[in-house]
């Protein structure tokens, strides 16, 4: 069986567990809390010399990091991962676009909101990571302007990469009030077969 | 023909050109100065949303944007990128830690150290952007005491997009000195077939 190591609290898990349950793919988890230090300890940084989770272990044992690469191996052959070349590489457009112009921004300032306290110096960041996420928002309105998913072919793993921290933008202090393309998307993710909400 | 809307001196560009160099895959190359602005015009937003080259044009006039989304796109049914379906999620997992844990920030000390006068306040960024520049660094040290290459069936796109700005470090004040394998493996990717250096 399929193993993940993950923290359900993570939007970066959070894509796997919801890519597992849309594909009805048996998995264990293994909760890892990364906010604790326990990617740090040697025994994790063993498995994942990168020292993040999530993690997924074959049946085989071999280990495969990174949560974007690990929605692209999970969802080979099936529907949310196109088969035609061009669509491809458009659901990899927009999983490197979350990982370098979204996430770093809106994943990060939930993070400081949620997780430090409040008198933290890292707080001082958040004034750019908020211009910066509302930016990538910006690029996301405009593209769902003409699509009802990120790439043509229908829901993708793009969607879910996109999903996994856009649906809690708001607890990082960034509303979506001004994006209705995006907040009518999150809500056709939302219906999508097999949709799991995040862990509160 | 394939047209690449690029800026030489960036390494997230010179991935493409050196990919289509060693793919001896007939394009043209649109300068487009980022560093100037030129990416934040009205005509080039039209084509890119989120405003950075590189940016692939097909010659049916489609676009691909995200560096190393065009790589998987260029690269598809060649060795470049395995067929197998985990080893292509490996020349991703590789991909994403390079977008994620590598490029913000070995890339950002050479553009800081390189494109911004030397009193600018962005300079504050270098003591933190080079300790995470020899963590992604001792990474990948440690990865390739055991392989020649960053996924084990040979020399692939992931090797292209790593090399990109590790190959240039030292720009922005990161040593690779204590990195003996990566230096190895930097010959060894200068070594493949079809290799050409950055413009300088």
């Amino acid at each position: 069986m399929l193993t993940v190591y993950g923290m359900k609290a993570s939007g970066n898990c959070y894509k796997v567990q919801l890519l597992l349950e849309q594909l009805r793919q048996p998995y264990q988890w293994i909760e890892v809390n990364s906010a604790a230090g326990e990617t740090r300890t040697p025994e994790f940084l063993a498995l994942n010399a990168n020292g993040r989770v999530p993690l997924l272990r074959l049946d085989d044992g071999q280990l495969l990091a990174e949560s974007n690469a690990i929605l692209c191996y999970l969802a080979d052959a099936s529907p949310l991962l196109p088969a035609d070349r061009l669509e491809r590489a458009r659901v990899l457009q927009w999983m490197f676009f979350e990982q370098y112009s979204h996430e770093p921004y809106i994943a990060v300032a939930r993070f400081i909101c949620g997780w430090l306290p409040a008198d933290h110096p890292r707080r001082d960041e958040l004034p750019r990571l908020r211009e910066r996420g509302h930016a990538a928002l910006a690029v996301m309105e405009r593209h769902l302007a003409d699509s009802a998913f990120f790439v043509a072919s229908g829901y993708s793993v793009a969607d879910i990469a996109l999903f996994a921290y856009t649906h809690c933008a708001g607890m990082g202090g960034i509303a979506l009030d001004d994006y209705p393309n995006v907040r009518a998307w999150l809500d056709r993710v939302r219906a999508t077969p097999g949709f799991v909400p995040q862990s509160p």
